[in-house]
């Protein structure tokens, strides 16, 4: 669902009543709830699930469990227990499944934690993804608001995992390539995350990069935190031969609702072609954490390469008082 | 998915390396997930989602709350939190979406718990349903095991919603019964949760009525007791005119799996007709408690009347040492 019909859609639930414990629910909306349970301890809550985005069925399901626990991993969160999510048609051999919950279940063990139930029910297309619960210290939540005029803007992978998936289900992309891109999505944002809690107050907002593409979850930090952003295009990490794919037009229909509700509130320079834009409105699968820092912050986070990987693509600006709106900028 | 292609997936699952402070995994598998987060708070987790069993948005949003959150009732908890499900035709009114996300909404609310979050998938087919988060104290948790020869089996809601929905969809219901049946579904199980809980030692075991149908659930709970049960028919309590649903032929596919799966460890009597057999096997939505409870409990929860309704039909047995399998028997 694009982004704007869900806004409309979600509204209502935004204004009801909530009890004091939840500390992050749809009334400022983030990358999962969290539920207070005692002045140490907090919940989090969240989930996701999707069609498969690449043939092989343990690489669909690995992917799939990093992609759900990575909202945990934005909160600052660590993940104690999964429900698998399951919709599978009747026709489709069963050993299909068994070797996605086996991909899930060995990457959600990498990140420490447990399958511990599920909910499967038939459905005409097989779609898999996990209730992910998680835990996190209620003063050291890692949210969308938060990020200051003067910060560094940090992503942790490559973009383009839209544009590959897409050329994967056309039969039109190169094996090294997409070896790379699955790769890529299969691995957890537990360490990044890690790194982002160890450098405390010096990181003021933290998201994940799915869905809305770069841009779309860009602007959801900025109107969270009321202020604007200048993104260098030049320092964008990108998937192998992204571009390429771009060019050969496999563009999904996600990256066109992205543009078209995201539209107004950004500034793209003009020298930035439409290959370059997509690449910017491309939805990811499994992205990375995206973080506004204190600058003070970066080099200890960047002496972290190679086990652990921040490119800095730009920074955070003053909302300019003379825009109506929260306005990207990218050069 | 069948109870038997489903047990054959998740197999391998089973035997996981979990923590200890996972109280209730895959590895005795119970309604909802419980982790324990303290010693005095565990954290229970759960998911369910369905396609529409009723025409009305608002009531199917809220019965399908009411089915979700009942694992957590299942397991003698409160719930904290829930998370939205839901996939949603492009082509599809979300003027119907948001019905059915208020009907869900109210009845979250209802349980003094709120909508945190959510998940939205463009899907062919609308389904609907939530990932609940509850606590539950780590000492007093109800689960499928411990049922004892000797206790009474309880049941908190009438059978018969497989055949009523499935008459519904077929246009043959009477709009009374229907109504009946919509308020059985959308009744929480929060106040018959409370009422076991508050007798404490005197409650066994305890789980929901739900796909697996009376017979089914039935089953689980006396494999994971290691004890055979007595079920009498005639104290079954069944919604209005489901035997005619039945006479008609409304019986789902869902019935004829949980049969075909059962049957070898069931005995029913001989004068009891298909039509009888039917209601054993019918699949509930938001199905009511089921409890194995000490005699001497008995009173006090049939003196709740008529604010919390309980049914006895039936008595825990010795698992006979003549059968190769546990048994349930029905009279």
């Amino acid at each position: 669902m694009g982004p704007e019909a869900l806004a409309q859609v979600l509204r209502p639930l935004t204004s009801l009543a909530a009890p004091a414990e939840l500390l992050v629910g749809l009334h400022k909306a983030d990358d999962a709830a969290v539920y207070r349970v005692n002045d140490s301890q907090a919940v989090i809550s969240t989930a996701d699930f999707f069609p498969p985005v690449v043939d092989d069925p343990y690489a669909f399901g690995a992917i799939a469990a990093a992609n759900a626990m990575s909202d945990v991993y934005a909160m600052g969160g660590q993940v104690m227990m999964a429900i698998n999510l399951v919709a599978w048609p009747d026709n489709l051999e069963s050993a299909l499944l068994s070797e996605v919950l086996r991909g899930s279940a060995d990457t959600v063990a990498q990140a420490g934690a447990v399958i511990a139930g599920g909910h499967t029910i038939t459905d005409k297309e097989p779609k898999y993804g996990l209730a992910v619960t998680g835990m996190v210290h209620p003063e050291h939540i890692l949210t969308k608001g938060g990020a200051k005029p003067g910060d560094l803007l940090i992503l942790s992978k490559p973009l383009g995992t839209g544009l590959l998936t897409t050329a994967h289900k056309r039969d039109q992309v190169y094996p090294s390539d997409l070896d790379t891109a699955i790769q890529s999505m299969m691995q957890l944002n537990r360490k990044t995350s890690q790194a982002l809690v160890r450098e405390g107050a010096g990181v003021h907002a933290a998201t994940d990069i799915t869905g809305y593409g770069l841009l779309g979850h860009a602007w959801e930090m900025a109107v969270q935190s009321l202020v604007g952003m200048h993104i260098e295009y030049a320092g964008l990490p990108l998937l192998p031969n992204a571009r390429h794919y771009a060019e050969q037009g496999h563009i999904t229909g996600g990256a066109q609702r992205n543009e078209a509700y995201l539209t107004p509130h950004v500034r793209i320079d003009a020298r930035l072609d439409d290959i370059d834009r997509a690449l910017l409105w491309d939805p990811q699968t499994s992205g990375g954490l995206f973080a506004a820092i204190d600058p003070v912050a970066w080099p200890s986070l960047a002496a972290l390469a190679p086990e652990v990987l921040f490119w800095c693509i730009g920074t955070v600006t003053e909302q300019k008082q003379d825009e109506a709106q929260v306005l990207l900028e990218v050069y």
